[in-house]
């Protein structure tokens, strides 16, 4: 998961992009980028790092130029590698080429072949070098950058939310199935593209509509126009921006992420009633659904649980025996709310089931009687190769186990995930328009070694005009 | 306002300190600090910054020892003075000591003159080495820690909790009035005293109770005694612990800090009823209060403003002109839920009402039919002599302007505070034992150029052997 | 001007790569880094900075394997791109390549856009990542290392000594003409290669010989063997690495660096004698001429400038007309000595001449009597197009000005240049082994639009083995 | 040992003072700090580091004023400690007080004590905070700094060179035996004080004289004033002062170090005269020593050993058994002109002999025949109480050993340490002006625990108005 952004206006892009990187950090906070073009080369920079360790007024002040990209990213398991931070920029011909993307290539490594026999060597192991090489090599050839994401939506499989910079101008794509979110906006004096309609809130732009799946948007000086380059009977939205990634505020594919999260809510009560004294969300995330069981259930929202909100990723854990309390240090139990009360605890997920189990027995401690245990989001029981840092299948607890055993495991009084039907029916999208695959084991791309029961679809490419409506 | 903290533990207090300081960080963001003692000599670090910033691990393991003391330090206005950073430590007849304090004397000047004169020489512009320098004089002449700490109890006025080492032994005493919090806990091998009662749940301590008034406690490898120094029939705890300060989670003198929030909550709904639609705290501050107007009321809790948790210190704001909508970054109004409603919105206080109004207009450009505010605490107007930051009187937007006039200011469709009454009754405690100088003009010590309507009070002193109850 | 080394050695190479880019720090301060091959991954590191501000022992300690390349970066003239620090790294079909280089290409925009054209894009603007490029492309066609390099010396035009690593084994050559320095070290249990003999030297290790031009060494686990490539009638070696950029200390093509300088010091006295008191060198690298001069003078070496050993790139001047006193911080003149003293200033060259006249005039204000200017290179009056950051034509204070202007410029009281023929004369090498470019204008290699009377030559490539002699 | 400086100049003191602690960056590189005063506060900073590291633009254009005094400090063994960076700084009844101090009292813990029961407390451990205190006490009692000076030289044993400063006035003072340098000098627009006269010269200031021993400097805004506060029959300059420890193109009481050590080389070739072939210093200290005995044998002075000026504090070294190489990096022998000669290799002292030891060895590996040890200082068998940081006696390689078995435990062909006749002689003072109590045992204060046969002197304290002369 990350967060990327693009902007052209006349009133200067370098804090305006800053902007929309400080409304995206939720997607990624490991490293941070922007890239600028003006008067024939970029000015870029780019560190590890949280937005507010890697720019400062001086840095901002450098990256000069009307049109520019940015990115925050997420740091997937394992890799800690400086020159993975994007944008990845690049001169060619004579022009500068610099590119963010978000998502994931399950081809990647014969994409990588086949280039690497064509001459191209890589500097890093992004999907984005790929991408930015089969860009680079049908511009070489062809010149032309429609043509260019024609060849890219044919050759890749997976997820990817592209922006590319071809010296002012900005291109933005979206695969095929638009596995990865990217909406339209219009600025004070031009658009932009960014990751989640928050970016346009951060700056005072209007979200306009999304990107639409296999949609070429190209934005410069002269204004804006979209391309449809390819066209699918069917889209395969990722359901987890839904359930957890995308900010609460944000509204994708028309839908706004709170009035699901709180429809996730009700939908629990109505599928797993329970007769407790309060409702308490597991902070941040649980928080709407709670919010949601609370009215559908008439019980009292209570906070059961206080999240230190400076705990952040240099907190000093002590030695392994006592680092289960960590826990403790983030989420402080109230005392006074749940002593002897029997509550009912909302979560949007069980992914290891570590976490929660050590929220549960610090209940217990504090005195909870009972603790219903409620989660937005059916049982994860498949790894993701879309781009959600899912761990593998035999990490996952709820991978070969009955909800009953996982219940035993985090030792809930009672355990309720919501029903696969009762979430899609919480994102008032349909079951084809939504990418389940973690949840289902059915994904809409084909995965090398995975057996897949999904009907997968030929996409028609082609090129049409597509009108912005304002 | 700070947040201290002192552990006496067999086990090592480093790491313990460290906790404690993170669940206390938001009593002050500005510098952090840990001393410890250990064979003779002091180990310490300090710094500005965060406490992520502050302390690595290899800084923490160098801050050997069983007994410590830590600070961390909110900045007062226009000073950010890198000397100030507390715990201060000196050395004293070959004994170590260090000192830390929460608060602010009224006559700090004099006493500097005072022991100028005796030829004491000051480094810092903090209260702390002036209470540093009573007790070490006392203690040349004297010998006695608890004569030392009388002394102070007679001759300082102000606010003050005081965490003092001298060398193994820890020292804590709360002025006579209690105007700054501060509680007593057991670790696992041994004692602690902390600002508020989340420092002790952040490492599994129990919280015993709070330091009363005039009392001092001392701790070491031995345990823990009390003595009652000082004698008064009131007490004066600063009323905006409950409502702003202390961290929702804490309990103070027996009172959860969310429950007070709750009931004033409850308290604004029955003294200012609205016709809305939803009921929205203004984030983090207004949510308990939020909650509980939700209840009482039966409008609808719903998020109409979202926070964004990356904005800190270092985030840049473009030119004069658009400060302003700096705002905008940190506090997002949801479209989907305010658009074309009537919103009750819930702060805990208005200051200089700059962020109010911003606040409102902003939910208005997102679409707010009807924006109603609703504030947790009556109308601020006058200054805090006794340690928390606000303006001058000119700056508070309630000084000599009528609440409609306020109302017309921040440009609300309707204003009410919670009555002084009100808000005494949601505390739980006796308007004789709070501190309502902000709110009325009346401070219970004798402020300098403050004509003052109260009744100040002398305090018996003596030294009382009390027993710490478990 | 950079310097480079690569080692293959069974004991690690992290520690030793460090040391031999201390030892060649002379040659680079802008940047520094370091790739090793451990088990099919690089370990990395690089950064802007000295050496002792890029490395510290954990990231050391990170840097696995018993092969590894280093590069130490001199900044170009208005060019300080972070992008630009070596080593470069990509994978390559699975292989891991890495590559450091030392030089300049003078057809380097014709190669990318050759490249450019086969679907090649590059990241950075350094000649480097065209040399991977040249040699990934013909690795992919003939998976042959050797083939990759004849082909390099086929299509490069300029100087370049390049240090490739391609998993554990590491290729290191030098242009046709040797324009740039490199040499063969035995380690304890390897081979290494470096710019200078004085990198062997701080490990410990011996400097075996110099890589031959046109040659191409190859050492792994087994050992070390050598191709000659290309032969030539000719070489070209850069005649200022002898005058001013090598160590003192350092070895190159078989003669003492020292030595030349010292027999520079003797030719000058013997083309320009002076009648004077003491001889002084303009600190440091007039040191060692100066020593010459005195010995064959039989006038006393005497130092009349102490140089501040701590004034570094972070040393802050004052207003721009104070800035020519930055000279006075860095030279200070010792009054006792050169007070009313006629003394010989000896300097390694002239370039812009602004420092030779300011330290002239600090001379006189300190009371020296006369200053006469002895200079240890010819004029300088053509640009470097082959990695020497001279300034262009026009700043050049020798160009189209007599000795007589330049001296006056200089205000000196006399000024002479040693002779080209005495220069080379000194360096113990025949004419046609030297670049005298920057003093002749006839460059070893064509330059474009720039006339050139010199005599260039066709290379016979092949390939012939070679023979290492210890 | 440290270096200290003061400034009054109408134009700002702020970079002035940079430039003075650069220039005397040599006596000290673990802290660095400038305090100024303008218009009733002091402006500070200092931060341990290097002067380039502590100091950036924007921490300069903060220091305001025409007013300040700068400190750099040399690290004592086993100290690193924050909190002793200097200057220290104070209030005083109003007034701005701030002090820097070089030197060594040796009756600090008694001083202590004392003003421990007057009820003064400390906060470092330096002897700065000592002299602080007395001079805040008497300040406070009398209100004279000329009486609280007078009270210095009463009660202080040891070394002192000290500068403070009172509001706009600067006070600089100099023990009665005048053991640390401490000279005046004339500024553009006012006056300076600093440990040696390379700072006046760094400014372009004309150093007028040395302030005397027991002599104390006013410099204000009016001009500059000085009162003899105490007379002896004797001084005591420190000798390593002239042998090690000052620039060499400091002036010191009116003699050039530079030509001290040139005569000390002159000394030791006639004390100790060799056939060998060349001289060679060992750098950079025993560079002008090596010239003196050059010029006296006529034996070719000849570099045998090139320094790496970039070996730094923060230069990693390898595991212990490998430790000793590190002199290998810092100290690269020429082999050229070694190989198969007798070598005179010339340093200013020995003190533990490991690194002469490590020296010799290195010389002889590279092909040396024989090297003769020549020192420009006697044997050192007595520690240093009085500021200089010489080990114990039990580590001083000369306690306890005669010249012969040092000769064999460095392995040289022969060894000669200067006398101390000869010594004193090339210094051009006195022996009853300079202190030799590391040489000699007979120290010019008396140490406790130390039996002296000196002669110590009583001071006639008083106070006599002097003329400064220009």
């Amino acid at each position: 998961m990350c967060g990327i952004a693009g902007i052209v206006d006349s009133g200067g892009v370098s804090l305006p992009l800053y902007y929309a990187l400080y409304a995206l950090q939720h997607r990624g906070q490991e490293s941070a980028g922007i890239t600028t073009y003006h008067a024939g080369r970029l000015y870029k920079h780019k560190a590890q790092g949280l937005i507010s360790e890697v720019f400062n007024r001086e840095i901002l002040e450098g990256l000069y130029g009307t049109a520019g990209i940015a990115h925050t990213r997420y740091p997937t398991t394992g890799e800690n590698r400086p020159e993975n931070t994007q944008p990845l920029n690049f001169t060619l011909k004579g022009h500068q080429f610099s590119i963010v993307h978000n998502g994931n290539l399950v081809n990647n490594d014969d994409l990588v072949s086949d280039y690497e026999e064509y001459g191209h060597i890589f500097a890093t192991t992004t999907d984005s070098e790929v991408i930015a090489a089969i860009i680079a090599r049908e511009l070489t050839i062809s010149g032309s950058m429609e043509d260019a994401v024609v060849l890219c939506m044919r050759m890749l499989r997976g997820s990817y939310s592209v922006i590319a910079m071809l010296d002012e101008t900005i291109y933005a794509f979206r695969d095929p199935l638009g596995i990865k979110p990217l909406c339209i906006g219009k600025t004070e004096n031009g658009y932009m593209v960014a990751s989640e309609s928050v970016a346009m809130d951060a700056l005072g732009a209007d979200c306009i509509r999304d990107v639409r799946p296999g949609e070429l948007v190209r934005i410069n000086g002269n204004g804006i126009s979209c391309r449809q380059i390819t066209r699918s009977d069917r889209s395969a939205l990722c359901i987890f921006e839904y359930v957890y990634f995308a900010r609460t505020d944000s509204v994708i594919d028309g839908v706004l992420v709170y009035d699901v999260r709180r429809r996730i809510g009700k939908m629990l009560h109505h599928e797993a009633p329970v007769d407790a004294e309060m409702i308490s969300p597991v902070p941040d995330s649980g928080m709407s659904i709670a919010v949601g069981y609370s009215e559908a259930s008439g019980i009292p929202f209570k906070e059961g649980l206080i999240k230190n909100r400076y705990i952040g990723r240099t907190f000093i854990m002590p030695t392994q025996t006592l680092r289960e309390n960590a826990v403790r240090m983030k989420l402080n139990p109230i005392r006074g709310h749940i002593k002897n009360k029997s509550v009912v605890l909302v979560d949007d997920s069980i992914v290891r089931g570590t976490t929660s189990r050590l929220i549960i027995e610090l209940m217990r401690e504090f005195g909870a009687r009972m603790v219903h245990f409620r989660v937005g989001s059916p049982p994860i029981t498949n790894p993701c190769y879309l781009g959600v840092d899912f761990p593998t299948r035999k990490e996952l607890i709820a991978h070969n186990r009955q909800p009953k055993d996982v219940q035993s495991c985090i030792s809930a009084d009672s355990l309720h995930h919501v029903s696969l039907e009762g979430l899609i029916h919480a994102t008032g999208h349909s079951a084809d328009d939504l990418c389940t695959g973690c949840l289902t084991g059915c994904y809409p791309v084909q995965i090398p070694n995975e057996r897949s029961s999904c009907r997968h679809i030929d996409f028609i490419h082609g090129s049409y005009q597509t009108t912005l409506q304002f």
